[in-house]
């Protein structure tokens, strides 16, 4: 049995839980939106817990970042303009920003303090927050995206927490639609859509409900991450056109070091498993 | 904090840890070899625990199952005769004889009361068992291998427990080298190799001495694997001869039922991560 040294997330339903063993205990603090954890972990460096979900480890979080950022923005054509909304640990933004083609790339995450203690606890991935192309905003993404005008961005990228709490209307047909009315012409969201192992119902909604949107060219992506349930996360690209082959000449020739991410594992991320496969395939 | 009603495996290192919330305790004994739990879950059916270290379950073996058997089996030219070293569950060999080209399956597993509690708490795994292609041996593997005739086998299956206790022998040169000796000319070995994320240093060394021991063309394979320690597991294929492509065609029109596995998906386990294949790089 594991005793009080370490942390715990259980994953209802599932009933299977994830545990790291704990060092210390660095920070806690409610902030208006969330209770936040940060702990210096025995074998995974730092890890930031949300609401009792473990979020980000110094260890593991280059998959995450890597497959949420360059899957998309080696599918579309020529990325200038990026938003992320969520991803307040800054990551996802350092990863957009080794892509020369970005001019702009905003980050709007509702929750300040995140930033904040992710530039203190994970340096590393607040390494670019002073690029002169990188903005961070701290206000509430699906206003922003609902407020914002037609034509403004080529990729949403939608680093968000699970579907539950303020992250709940980020799964919503409107939030897409209002995606949909910002999104250029080839623009696309992508969005982390959980475990197809734990969750695969409600990948099959939100696939429904980016296609009623509009944002009906789908490719969900599968890949590892230790941290979140069960081990295998995936990411959906829901695009406004229909979807090429992404740049693989690019992706081969890429410019910019990566952990896991290369041409071969963005190919490979795209492999959809039979059984989900089948189920999606029942579902239109 | 978990109570007594989970099972928790820690893996000693990364100090993570994966639990199972229990319904019930069905088994326990200490074999002559080592000591066999049976729990149901509330999540993932049935559970097998030996010597402390989560084995099987009902609702995530698929993965391992079909990743140790198919992605061998459409790489050989012509599969006829098949060894299972381990796999005492049986849900390897049930895979094995999916395949019309095998004439002979033999599972070699030291222990008998691994079978024979899969035979009641995995009867889906053991369905194959009687097909009269198949043989059930209860004795040492290692042996085995190392008494058989040249040219016996074209594909060896090692799907043992972690490389301490009774299966750290099938992880040295020397076993590789029988291998080497029993095998056709076209024959090749897939062996379970932990996970790349907690294990990389014995993945290279596993490698290596393949290599050393004739088995020089390699092939790691990677897959989601929700029981296993970070969750993502690997397979390396070691073969005599050069590894051609995979026999895609047979693979895309192959006439049985999977739930993880199909062409996409083995091409998809192919592509090497970006560190695996620099840390791999640095050993040659």
């Amino acid at each position: 049995m594991l005793d009080a040294h370490w942390f715990t997330e259980i994953v209802p339903g599932a009933e299977s839980a994830f545990s790291l063993k704990i060092k210390n205990k660095l920070h806690a603090e409610q902030s208006e939106f969330q209770y936040l954890e940060i702990y210096e972990t025995e074998g995974f460096g730092n890890l930031m817990v949300i609401d009792g979900c473990t979020m980000v480890s110094t260890r593991d979080n280059f998959f995450y970042h890597e497959m949420m950022s360059h899957t998309a923005l080696f599918t579309h054509p020529a990325p200038k303009k990026v938003w992320i909304i969520g991803g307040g640990d800054c990551g996802t933004l350092r990863e957009v920003l080794k892509h020369d083609s970005v001019e702009q790339a905003i980050q709007i995450d509702i929750d300040e303090r995140v930033t904040r203690l992710a530039e203190i606890y994970f340096p590393e991935l607040c390494e670019s927050n002073n690029d002169p192309r990188a903005e961070l905003k701290f206000i509430d993404g699906i206003k922003w995206v609902k407020d914002a005008a037609p034509n403004s961005v080529d990729i949403i990228i939608v680093d968000s927490t699970d579907p539950v709490g303020p992250a709940e209307g980020l799964f919503s047909e409107q939030f897409y639609r209002d995606c949909y009315n910002c999104l250029t012409p080839n623009g696309m969201v992508i969005q982390q859509s959980e475990s197809a192992l734990f969750h695969l119902p409600l990948i099959g909604e939100m696939r429904d409900a980016m296609s009623h949107a509009g944002l009906s060219h789908l490719q969900t992506l599968f890949f590892p991450q230790c941290l979140y349930p069960s081990g295998w996360w995936s990411a959906t690209i829901a695009s406004k056109a229909e979807l090429a082959e992404f740049r693989k000449v690019d992706a081969a020739a890429k410019t910019f070091a990566t952990v896991y991410y290369n041409a071969d594992i963005h190919q490979a991320a795209l492999a959809q498993p039979e059984f989900f496969k089948q189920a999606m395939a029942k579902r239109a």
